[in-house]
């Protein structure tokens, strides 16, 4: 991998740098490297062309608009949808909300009342989902959290509350978090069963899959979703973009106004380049799908099975639901989660305790002390294109070292 | 410049390439293709640490985090403000609306009632601003524009409406249609002069700047703005990155929710290497600025000399007034500003005719109508760092031909 392999023409970064190259990291579901070698699958655009604006009306407008269209039928291809239901965004955050507040803010103009509106949503949700939320609760809509039972989503929770015209359900594919793969499919089942019981209502489902495309299938058409989150963050290309689908049928009040881009949803020049990025990483990711989930759940295996073994006192967060291959949640008991974390990176060891969209607020997740209470501190194991046995070796005898020190 | 030095690799599209290397492109104040000389002075990240989140704890995010931070000290430099008025964003579209719907949100989640807001704005604005103001107009914010003469807006016009208890301007500081240069020093001063008349009355001032950094000074104490609008489309690096000043003091309501990123004002994981490259292109416009902004004025000087006698029934719009050196927007009577713009790309001139933004809309710009009435058609020619004036000469052949051609 050409990750490990960088050097640095900052002069004084140098002796930090040197010691960046021995360090082990696995935060990948945190944001993952840069892959060189997979871009290099992408073929160059030509200078001139990338400085022009995508909606100008000349040549180099036109080739960019042209690329633009590549991508975006690229990104539908992975899908099994149509092109013009991808929505390029600037990330993933922007696609939650831009699906959330878009969602809602239709059915307040439409002149439905606040309190005729009901937002489903996990316990496990990213804060872009929780946050978008909760200034529509502080105006009265209804917010029905979906309980979790050992990390999972009950489906059995998803009712129709009473006098309501219409319900949103967001719940993410894989939890950034603990890793969780939540009942994607049986909860679309469902909503299809209230749909057809109550055709007064109108309901709508919201996916962020920020964290599955790497190891889950992502075809709309299986999962039954009407909105559904991606971002680059987690596709080993550049950061800066993402996309939200939105089926054809489906209104949307945008959330930034100012120009006939992405069909009026979302303004402002397309950076062409990121957005070529993304939809070849999404690409790629689907490409070696199969062959990188076999050997990241191998990995995983590997990892999970020795740590049990040699710390008997910790628990694998979720241990018996299904979960992404790439994460690996911790509970640690009477242990801060970011002392944990930062005596790790002085082990040379990169982890996360949590979400880091959440690093400025408390210290401890909220998820983990639904599942274990207090004084249980968690560490978040994540693994990548980059991952080696060895890189697992290395965490395990750090994170041997740092109980010992604190026995 | 490496500008007109590209390759390609696509296969097919060869032919195509080939065919654009020999195009003169004079769209600058569209967008500007990227200067990879100026961004070889950019030190380059180690890949490991690009690869990061900057908000994780680890190592890996802490010299992310530092890179942020620099590149926010670079732009706090050049707009002489401090670091932590600087809020990055997606682009200066997002940071127009964030200005604008942060700031009238901010009063209305006040109790201030929509008839006690008022929105000053000029009619030459991006559609990012107009766009942004119009449905707070419909929920009844009172909407004051801002006359032109000749292109620039009379400053006169900015009185106090009756039973207002808030107020926002929003005027740009370079005309990415026309190119004139608004006042915004003597806007700037009027206010304050308001503000004194009128205590109880808050004014907010934005400016979007867009248009600016490579010609104008961006000093905001000199510029006496409160909010400004910055993008890296006209910065010569990637685009999908902007930023919007904020004076400390200042509050505004964010747009996109859920996370602490940009002090809450921008949540999402921050695209580093956009930031970087943005910081350093901003800064490199900077240091060029006086030596580049002689040379672009001589070119212009030529070209409208040239114009102007080889042409007499063209119009340089907004002539005699002040204008940035970069933009010669030309009235062409009797003429359509499309076929204009179709006929120059045929021979291989690339040209807008109004803001690109705007494409998807009607034929002619409203600008244009105002200044000129109807049946006159318009071409804006926009130079930069590649511009030669054997670019100009060929620019001025082929308008001959288009012209001679359809008299």
């Amino acid at each position: 991998m050409p990750f490990f392999k960088y050097f640095s023409r900052i002069g004084g970064f140098k002796k930090q740098m040197r010691f960046l190259t021995r360090r082990v990291y696995l935060d990948y579901a945190s944001s993952t490297p840069i892959d060189r070698r997979m871009l290099q699958g992408l073929p160059k655009l030509p200078g001139a062309v990338v400085g022009a604006n995508p909606s100008a009306l000349h040549h180099e407008g036109v080739a960019l608009r042209r690329a633009v269209a590549h991508a975006r039928e690229q990104v539908a291809r992975v899908l099994d949808v149509h092109s013009d239901e991808i929505i390029f965004t600037s990330g993933a955050t922007e696609s939650d909300n831009l699906a959330i507040a878009g969602t809602i803010n239709r059915w307040l103009d439409a002149g439905i009342a606040p309190h005729e509106i009901a937002v489903f949503s996990g316990e496990l949700e990213h804060a872009a989902v929780s946050e978008t939320i909760a200034p529509f609760t502080v105006r009265g809509v209804t917010h029905v959290p979906l309980f979790t039972e050992d990390g999972v989503i009950a489906v059995n929770g998803l009712v129709r509350p009473e006098g309501i015209k219409a319900a949103l359900v967001s719940v993410m594919y894989v939890s950034n978090e603990i890793g969780t793969v939540q009942p994607i499919v049986d909860i679309a089942k469902r909503i299809r069963k209230l749909r057809k019981l109550h055709p007064d209502i109108e309901f709508v489902f919201h996916t962020d899959a920020t964290q599955a495309p790497l190891h889950f299938s992502l075809r709309v058409p299986m999962l039954g979703v009407d909105l559904m989150t991606l971002g680059a963050t987690k596709l080993y290309c550049e950061k800066g973009v993402g996309m939200l689908y939105k089926r054809r049928a489906l209104k949307l009040v945008p959330l930034i106004r100012g120009g006939g881009q992405e069909g009026g949803m979302r303004p402002g020049t397309e950076s062409v380049s990121l957005i070529r990025q993304f939809a070849h990483g999404l690409a790629y990711a689907k490409e070696i799908r199969e062959k990188e989930t076999v050997r990241i759940a191998s990995l995983q295996s590997y990892f999970e099975t020795t740590l049990k073994s040699a710390f008997p006192q910790l628990r694998i967060t979720a241990e018996g639901q299904p979960r992404t291959p790439h994460i690996t949640h911790v509970g640690v008991p009477n242990f801060d989660s970011e002392l944990l974390v930062i005596e790790l990176d002085a082990r040379g060891i990169a982890v996360s305790s949590k979400s880091a969209c959440k690093n400025e607020e408390g210290n401890e997740s909220a998820i983990v002390e639904l599942l274990y209470g207090k004084n249980v501190g968690a560490i978040r194991f994540s693994f990548g294109r980059g991952t080696k046995k060895r890189h697992l070796n290395k965490a395990l005898k750090a994170l041997g070292a740092v109980l010992k020190k604190y026995r």
